[in-house]
């Protein structure tokens, strides 16, 4: 039987993706007491980065909110596969965002509202998370966010 | 009846702004067990940045110091409306300082001192803590210093 | 009598530094609870730093993975130093690498691999941890990388 969340999901059209395997001596999740640590996660979908280059010279705000909303999608299938069920999730405790940015580009915060909207659409109140933007000088595989997570869980 | 750091941070001259409330869907602040996780902090201080630009071509190292300062006070204002009372504070356990550097920016450390020297004045040996400080290429607002902070609270 | 971890790092061939003194007000690493938070570390080794410059322009891939793995003997340096005893570490939690990147330089996973191959070559499956990798614009004294870390121990 599908959990709460699970149900909220299905309600807004998101399918969480087979989460990425790393291929390196890391790994996508660790639990430490109630805390998970998530690995940064790319703006991927489908298969392929969503944007990349960017903000303020090759990508627009709105397209970098998607990938904002992309690297939150996949910070949720780490958190499944870590879990099992997503009603698991006691507080979204922390997001931090690094953003791909041109020198003068200052709108980090917008574009990660991408991620932080998605938080609390999923899981309501308790989605809401502290939370660091920067823009970086450039991130792999050139995508144009990348986002990790901190998560409270039972 | 005020409590010790409160009477240290007037001794110190320091009056704690009221904390950003942040326009999105994230908060200053995410408590979970004894630790208190402090979203990136800019370097306001009476209702404006003190210090915007990069470190290395527009902005001094004295100026910066002054804006980890500012950033340090904006992470306690979040800490005391978080705890009510900043006795409460067991350690400062983390700080992460983001400089906003010009690419040949190398003194980021003696930037962020402005940030550790304030946690040390108000909390004595308890404010001394892990640190990483780098050189990002943009910040919110360009804001010249972005600081990040996590607590170990009672 | 050396215990299992120093009897790794002794068949590894590393020698763990005296772990660098902050000359500031911060320390190599504060515990709370059982996470340990240790302060970004930079690339040096017998003492100087091993690799400077950024990557995609003056360093390459495989100098930045052997200054990313002297980032990481530095932290095991810091941890050896918290808990005396290196078994006492029950999982590498996390690690942040940050690359001193040119603009268009995409390889940071790689380079950060230096550091978590040596984690894993010296804890085995608990050296596995979560990982996040960005490129950066300035690092303390030009160093190539910096890697913090996250442990959980005993």
């Amino acid at each position: 039987m599908p959990g709460t969340i699970d149900k909220k999901l299905e309600e807004l059209g998101i399918e969480l993706p087979v989460p990425a395997a790393p291929i390196a001596n890391y790994v996508g999740f660790v639990r430490s007491g109630r805390l998970l640590f998530v690995s940064g996660q790319l703006c991927d979908a489908g298969g392929a980065l969503i944007a990349t280059g960017k903000l303020g010279s090759q990508v627009t705000v709105e397209q970098g909110q998607a990938a904002a909303r992309a690297c939150a999608v996949n910070l949720l299938a780490q958190v499944k596969a870590a879990l099992g069920d997503l009603d698991k999730v006691v507080r979204v405790v922390r997001l931090g965002g690094f953003i791909n940015s041109a020198p003068d580009f200052l709108d980090g915060p917008k574009v990660m509202n991408g991620a932080s909207d998605l938080m609390v659409a999923v899981f309501g109140e308790k989605g809401r998370h502290a939370r660091t933007t920067v823009g970086v000088t450039a991130l792999p595989r050139d995508a144009a966010v990348e986002v990790e997570g901190t998560f409270e869980v039972s």
